[in-house]
């Protein structure tokens, strides 16, 4: 996979779980490593940023870091903690979200993000970017069937709760314990019948405003605040 | 401007003070207006969806709609009302941020943007798209000099509370009260020193894991739950 941009790149050498194939660095962004002590692990190939930019197209801002790397294992469902959060992407798939997702789960603490969506290397690429070093703080599980894993969750003892406009209750008054799976589903289409079915609850998120509905990250964010301000996992 | 997308074009059909110049539909379109009993306005023109493919370029997921409109006049500083929250943006620029934040801020009953920012006509229509409607619910303020607006805003008894990783106080425990101003600045920038400090307080958002910074439209919808919980506007 590639990884690009300053946060990212950066995170990803920090990361020994991350296995780094190539690198490509402008003069600056070496230099910027150097000084902030980053070890590059493999011996980058000093390049023109216009190089980084023909590879990645005029709209990535790489800020000339660019690495060829391996994915990191997914973990099973098995595996995961039985505290804190999980939040569950039932078909999300624009990368931008995901990776604003990502980001927001690793400064709430997230233990794990379980999803379906299977990302083309250039998505893969701009969701990491926008993820800005979360890839490698937060273990994502790939699992093939939603339903499936979802089952196997509330058989841990999850107490998992879908995000549904048109839910029974407000999360923010619904009764929640850990471990708490937050399911959400993708912009427009919402959760599918099955995923919604096989959660233990499908709450709402109660606004005062005209419009009911948030982007998918945004829902992700308010509902990650209400669940750990409410089980006291703020600090 | 050019509007499209469902949510989008159907609210600034059903927004009088929003002028529509041109209408391009496909026959799905056309019909689905028609069974919602939503009115027109303008006589439309029935159109392939290619062709409106071609004008938006292939990303745009226009759902057969195009509008041609005229923007909305954009209000005084001084005729903000003197309560609840306004969101002011600091040269934020990315057209699927702003159109998430404003999309929110419909949700959270925000009374108005204060924004820098001037979009491209693309970039117009991007984010009108994201804002999903939202651009006939919040009044949007354009003003040259945001230090300025601020400086006003201050004098008519506004609580301006720039939000900032390296703010003073948690925006969850500082003292606040309506009118309530919530000042955001750009990804990777943040606010810039003058807006900064015109701000009556710099708060930060306290999180408990690795990241300490949001996605920017992130950040404002959980300022604006914060915001509006504690200041009893959740209804």
């Amino acid at each position: 996979m590639i990884l690009y941009g300053w946060h990212t790149v950066a995170a990803a050498l920090a990361n020994p779980r991350r296995r780094i194939r190539k690198l490509f660095l402008s003069e600056n962004a070496a230099k910027r490593l150097a000084d902030d002590h980053i070890d590059t692990r493999v011996t980058p190939e000093i390049v023109r940023p216009a190089l980084i930019d023909q590879r990645l197209g005029p709209d990535a801002v790489h800020q000339g870091l660019l690495a060829e790397a391996d994915p990191l294992p997914s973990p099973d469902i098995e595996a995961l903690p039985k505290e804190g959060i999980v939040l569950v992407l039932d078909q999300i798939t624009d990368p931008h979200n995901v990776g604003a997702i990502m980001r927001s789960a690793a400064a709430f603490a997230v233990k794990a993000i379980v999803t379906t969506a299977r990302h083309s290397p250039e998505a893969t690429g701009v969701l990491a970017k926008s993820a800005s070093g979360a890839l490698e703080l937060v273990p994502l599980v790939m699992v093939q069937n939603l339903a499936r894993a979802l089952t196997e969750m509330n058989d841990q003892g999850f107490l998992t709760v879908g995000l549904d406009s048109q839910g029974s209750e407000d999360l923010g008054a619904a009764p929640l314990r850990q471990p708490l799976a937050l399911v959400l589903g993708a912009e427009g289409k919402g959760l599918r019948q099955l995923t919604r079915e096989t959660c233990c609850v499908v709450a709402r998120l109660d606004m005062p405003g005209e419009i009911k509905s948030l982007n998918v990250s945004n829902a992700a964010v308010l509902a990650l605040y209400i669940g750990a301000t409410r089980l006291g996992l703020m600090r």
